[in-house]
């Protein structure tokens, strides 16, 4: 590694750490995303050349900040060790190609729509947040699987009795799952239902335990997170309690008073 | 008992302990479970006469494997102690019986979905998760009794007075039921209602007290939940950090001082 | 007071104790709760002679029961200090009264409904479950009335702008409350939306923040009750184990620790 | 300051302070949203004069009441340093601007809508309440950003595809904002999605992607308050505690212990 190279390191970490940079990031991404928001109203073609050139200043402005992020980490490897990392120099590079096809144009402005996600990745404190929510998902993957589990159930047995009903909603087990999603969000359920109902008189016991079921589940769910948020703020406050306290434990005043005890002990001894 | 049986119980005993034969069981139910949703589309009868054969094959191995756990069970009496064992027992063998008449067809259909519930009888964690469910439904049962109670009373009101505007919704006490189940779920609830004022003008009084009525029944009966699950994580970890820590409590830390002062006071004794 | 009525009182007393008798009232309130539902279907003449037999078979053994429970009560001015009490002798009272225009018919069915609440005065459990309810209520009253003047200033400005433009959800204060509680079950909201917005098509604004606010303060009111609920919960756990425990303070710990100091200055001194 | 004024202002403070007078003003706020309510209704011409007068009564009471708080607070530049008391005294100036122009005439009356919410300021507990609610606002900041974020993605996404399928729902991002609104709100979803479903068969996925997004956002924002309160309860009463009880510390005890250990070293050194 020469001289020059490590002198333009040094200077991309001190840009990087300069708070106008990073102010200036922001305001290009928010930016991004008025442009994203503008193009989905009818403008005049002037207006839209204009924004495909803006379009390309910001794919520039982006690719020169990530090449200062890049060239800014001692490590290169630890770079693209980073979730974050990866998903910018994605969305960067894949701006940089030149789409001129109508059908991949589309594709092109959905792309560029997920630049403003790029918001997250620059705001340290979305990007706790999401990775927040993304550490609480494992733990409802069994939550999760039992609810498919009675959703698919649910689903076999509708589109098995219902199917020749209305073959739009119990056509098969896939149509079927989408339709009981339908009733756990309550939406027009009854219309639903009461259609079913004149074929099979019964089925309202087929949507009432569907709804307890789900609902049941879904009220397990929040609270195993709820007590799970509870118990590592708890754990967490304990370890705090005692780091920062200074106060002994009871064991500690045990083992004094004992010494305690022996030296008395050794008085009588005389 | 010979020494064969013997050691086919152990053989047995092994087999079940085995990594391969547990994910091997688990991938035949997954598998009876595609088989049972794609029955669900419209396919041709050559796949649908490979499904059958298919299907036999699934309940042999499920018999296998239910024949496994049994002999591998010391005490056969125990076995059918769990209900889990019963449940997988009653599916493989209803599955034995072999049907042709069409009416007959639908229930064999039926009860081979209910061979995806087997998911939950053979993943532990699943199985705890429902375990937990089941024992979180007696504490339920009085607020579920009291629920009950404001839906019949609501219920037994409605159809009295409702009955000749809408018999569809309030012909009697069990419509009625169903109609009020409609109400709390927010579905359509004010088409109901402005049908009813249309007769009654105060009418919205029934409706806004009887959403009120069981909101607030909700409400406590989740409260009551999340009381009873913080309850029983604090009693937990008050047992477990009684056990865990070995710290003396404040009463044997007195015993000390105690003895600590006889002894004093037999130097002054002196 | 001569023997024979304390006699009788007595006897009332341990009638009431009797197992068997609670059971009893508690099957005649079931059934009492079945032919008022019975009543909702279109039943036959005959059958309807035999329940209006039936219901005065019901009033008199309840008329019995209450009987007994004053007897049996030793301070009579005590007895109608109870609100179930007094609800219990009302709606026995009130089904004496001997309806036959067909007008009061209807309110004497209404209230024979009412008799399934008896169910509440006589199952304990029931009863401190109401009461619990009951407790609740003065802790969500100011957050009600704040509720309530949201609703109130949205209902007056819908009703100032929106008159215009449907009557039937806007047409004065009292309607337009009913509709704004209408939108905040999202019952068809976006209907009522829709349609005002084709006048002001800045409307949203209102809908949106009425919304909020009133999720907001429903979410509020949620957090209060829990946190309200885990507070007694603790204080109620503390000053178990703080009875029940027998640990000495740590202020008594010192007490102890100061005395023995004493002891050891005496013998310094000497 | 001479005598006359200062007198004056001390007749003021007694004159808040009297019970009488705080619930004089309280009947006058009930009264002047009374008013708001009656113009709601179809009402002649004698009546709304009536009212007009009474209007002006109602607001020179308020420009009273103000002046006695005004001239009551020693330092007037705090009087203005209160929120709630310049929003008293915006509408109270506003209400005395003279309208005749119909136009102006119905913002008049909306602004008089709004001194039902000086309910709030002189209420001390809604004013706590209220108070509570704006503290917690901050905290949910960073998810509501995040949450705008999703939608806005969403509404870009859904504006670029969906735009020709129906443009009063998918116009331009602003309308697709508001229709992913109503998909949160569960308000008639799934007509939204079957029509998309028509030409993107797999548009299902964007909507339960959205739901589950906002679901899981929303959760993550009832567990934050819900975490936030009860650990500012928890930190009051350890708090309370600590002061209340007068209990030593376990630091305190050791000290104690310390000291006696070395009166008895200092015996043993004897």
């Amino acid at each position: 590694m020469n001289t020059k190279t490590e002198s333009l390191q040094n200077f991309f970490v001190r840009l990087m750490a300069n708070k106008l940079f990073e102010t200036f990031v922001v305001s290009v991404i928010i930016v991004s995303a008025l442009v994203v928001g503008v193009k989905t109203y009818d403008i005049s073609p002037n207006v839209l050349q204009a924004l495909a050139i803006f379009d390309w200043v910001i794919t520039f402005i982006f690719l020169f900040e990530i090449s200062v992020r890049f060239v800014a980490e001692p490590n290169k490897w630890k770079f693209f060790n980073k979730a974050w990392n990866i998903f910018d120099t994605l969305i960067v590079v894949v701006s940089l190609i030149p789409i001129e096809n109508s059908d991949m144009a589309l594709l092109g402005r959905l792309i560029r729509i997920f630049r403003v996600l790029r918001m997250v990745s620059i705001i340290p404190e979305l990007r706790m947040l999401l990775n927040s929510l993304a550490k609480a998902l494992p733990q409802l993957g069994y939550v999760m699987l039992l609810m498919f589990i009675i959703f698919y159930i649910y689903a076999a047995i509708g589109s098995t009795l219902f199917q020749d009903i209305n073959p739009v909603l119990w056509g098969d087990i896939s149509i079927s799952l989408l339709t009981l999603f339908r009733v756990m969000t309550f939406e027009d359920w009854t219309d639903v239902m009461y259609e079913t109902m004149e074929v099979y008189p019964l089925s309202w016991f087929y949507y009432l335990t569907f709804i307890f079921f789900t609902a049941f589940a879904f009220l397990n769910m929040i609270i195993g997170i709820v007590v799970n948020v509870l118990e590592e703020e708890h754990a967490l406050e304990r370890a705090e309690e005692a780091e920062a306290s200074g106060e002994p434990s009871l064991g500690e005043l045990r083992d004094e008073i004992l010494s305690l005890k022996e030296a008395v002990q050794k008085i009588n001894r005389h």
